[in-house]
């Protein structure tokens, strides 16, 4: 019996085959993302990771479905397991801002699933952190939210020689496409050509955008000319007093697929650009009161970072730590007369938060020496007699004869 | 629009409303979790939490779908939301366990759902902690199994007034029912009477045992006169040896409902008898055999903890911390012009590790010194000038002023 298609196992390192996931890489981006969003004053939340189908089908239109992993459950409810947070943030939010003080700054960790039939070997779930600001139009808060994601990128080692923010602006686009177009419904048909720019041809761009009244041409003219609207103008000087000028650039070329953004965007890359985005984001002033059918209307903005595009660059540039047992102690008993007091100490050194192992099983001291050296243990303990124990430090091979009480003095 | 019912939102503290659920408490529970399984030895794992539906039957049989979230999915396939983690560990376990020295010690704090369609207000998720020990038929390993249980509930402040392990065996009901019948088809039949002894009244249990040819009065005589079986004195004196003995007491009323346990069964329950089972498990030697058709064949044991249970013990014994934001500094920008180097410092001191928050906008005085408050951070700080700070102690009140570069020194 195996998993089903698109979903992964995750095992301890190290790793058994090619086609399993690394438990401890997931724990270590997870605990970056955490440790960072903290540190920038993010709260975290989460919510069900089932939903009411009507939760995305309101966002993003019906037409999203073909993607979502949805069903009828027992009760004839049109459910679906959750494709991306903000909708279920803008509920919560939406449910409970009046005991927030704003701006409201939060941060979750979602399991995430999709289901599109036609691609097979597609992951059909990942985790994505995800942080959002709301309550403030101030683009202050746009830069707040793009320095958390430079230097959550930076807390894995990664450097603005690896990564860029490219950063634009769909009211800049706006300005552009009224200028050219007076029919503000075609509006979204255009941003959407926008987005598509660099994986469709010259001639598909072309066609598409002659459709809507302009030339390719005169779109990567303003792509290579047009200059920094006011807000990014903001954001890019906000960005360099913090020291951050390097991991970002304007790039119109950014756009953002999804319908509900309204301002600012953004999307992190890989400078080699061998890499989908790492990252990507922006202002949905609006999403807000759509979710609470008008009746809370709150600015907003918020990025998602996924794991699988950040856990293969980290790969790439060499940036994953080597994960081991991180067991500190291995307790040698080779007298099987001294198990009872050696479980003491076992005891009495995890109580102490020390990481400790030992043979569950009578076991020859070389199994158990070599058992030690697998689990890469600092030190290895061994009762002398039910009063001394002598204490080895692997790399060293130092070695110290110490009371009972004093054996985690010896552990440093 | 709401959530599903069954389901939960988390909050950051303080907590908006007595229906939604805290954040800060779930984390702090996970961390709890995560921290006592290391120092135990265990490493972290994690399966899909959308499995084939035939993996929860092929080990609980047909009768278990009513309780399961289940659904056929777009590709038609039979699928189920997980209602419990062994299954998973068990396929997991027997794909690569030749890669793992053993005992394999793995543990994992999925999200595990069900859905009974009668019961109301009931639940339908909640997170549970799962910590299991694959390889090892001795009850050395029953015994640091149950270490560990009691050691995680001791690591949240609980203590062996606040709740007892009642361990048990089926090996000790197996002997007694063999003496009294000889059709072993009936055994689980009789188990399950035994496990139901307490939530049923005198004259069902004793119908139900005289089906079996049992009476109600010998079953009590032999639950307050049993001895210990070996293997269970063996678990007693090693808990005993590790200094855990009043944490632990024979009690064979304790049998488990699932089909699949194979001997040493346990579960912690407060003393005061006010909640359900704070956590459960026991051995199952067969189950990755049976999971793995066969081709594996390994001892195995492990217990569940769930969230919901331990939560509500943690608040009635006013066991749980209070939660608020963790910041360490709040920078007071009351000089606009200073904001491109409060903006420096703001990032110099989050690259240093702190938490760090700040006006996003124009503010007064008063306001920002009324978040900082809020925020119960335990240091301000506020540029004077675009080389000087002023660091305050929230506490103690005592200010001093210092270059930009010493500020981290100051906030100890």
């Amino acid at each position: 019996m195996d998993r089903l298609p698109g979903f992964r196992d995750f095992y301890p390192e190290p790793l058994p085959h090619h086609d399993v996931w690394s438990a401890d890489a997931r724990q270590y981006i997870f605990e970056k993302w955490r440790t960072t969003a903290r540190q920038y004053g993010f709260r975290e939340y989460d919510g069900p990771p089932l939903e009411p189908l009507e939760l995305f089908t309101t966002k993003s239109g019906e037409e999203i479905v073909g993607q979502l992993y949805n069903f009828t459950d027992k009760g004839d409810r049109a459910v679906s397991l959750r494709p991306e947070m903000t909708p279920t943030l803008a509920r919560m939010v939406a449910a409970h801002e009046r005991n927030y003080k704003k701006p409201i700054k939060w941060f979750a960790i979602p399991q995430l699933f999709r289901y599109e039939r036609q691609q097979k070997g597609r992951l059909r779930e990942h985790f994505q952190f995800n942080a959002d600001l709301i309550g403030e139009t101030d683009p202050a808060a746009d830069a707040e939210l793009i320095a958390l994601v430079i230097d959550t990128l930076r807390s894995f080692g990664l450097t603005a020689e690896d990564f860029v923010i490219r950063l634009s602006s769909r009211n800049a686009w706006h300005e552009y496409f009224k200028a050219g177009c007076s029919d503000l419904a075609h509006e979204y048909n255009f941003f959407q050509a926008i987005d598509k720019l660099e994986r469709a041809t010259p001639e598909e761009n072309e066609q598409k955008l002659a459709a809507l009244g302009f030339s390719l041409a005169g779109v990567n003219a303003f792509i290579e000319t047009g200059a920094p609207t006011g807000e990014l103008q903001s954001i890019l000087d906000n960005l360099a007093a913090r020291g951050l000028k390097d991991f970002v650039k304007v790039d119109y070329r950014v756009i953002r697929g999804l319908a509900y953004y309204t301002g600012v965007v953004f999307e992190a890359f890989d400078r080699k650009g061998e890499f989908r985005a790492i990252a990507g984001g922006g202002r949905y002033n609006n999403l807000v009161k759509l979710i609470s059918g008008g009746k809370v209307d709150l600015p907003a903005l918020g990025f998602g970072m996924g794991d699988v595009v950040l856990l293969e660059l980290l790969k790439a540039r060499k940036l994953l730590p080597k994960f081991d047992s991180h067991m500190d102690v291995y307790v040698l008993i080779e007298d099987e007369t001294l198990r009872a007091p050696s479980l003491k100490l076992i005891h009495d050194l995890r109580g102490h938060g020390f990481a400790v192992d030992y043979p569950l099983t009578p076991a020859k001291p070389d199994k158990q020496f070599k058992r030690a050296q697998e689990l890469k243990v600092r030190h290895t303990v061994k009762l002398e007699s039910d009063a001394y124990v002598r204490v080895r430090n692997a790399a060293s091979r130092d070695e110290v004869v110490t009371g009972m009480g004093d054996v985690k003095n010896h552990l440093g």
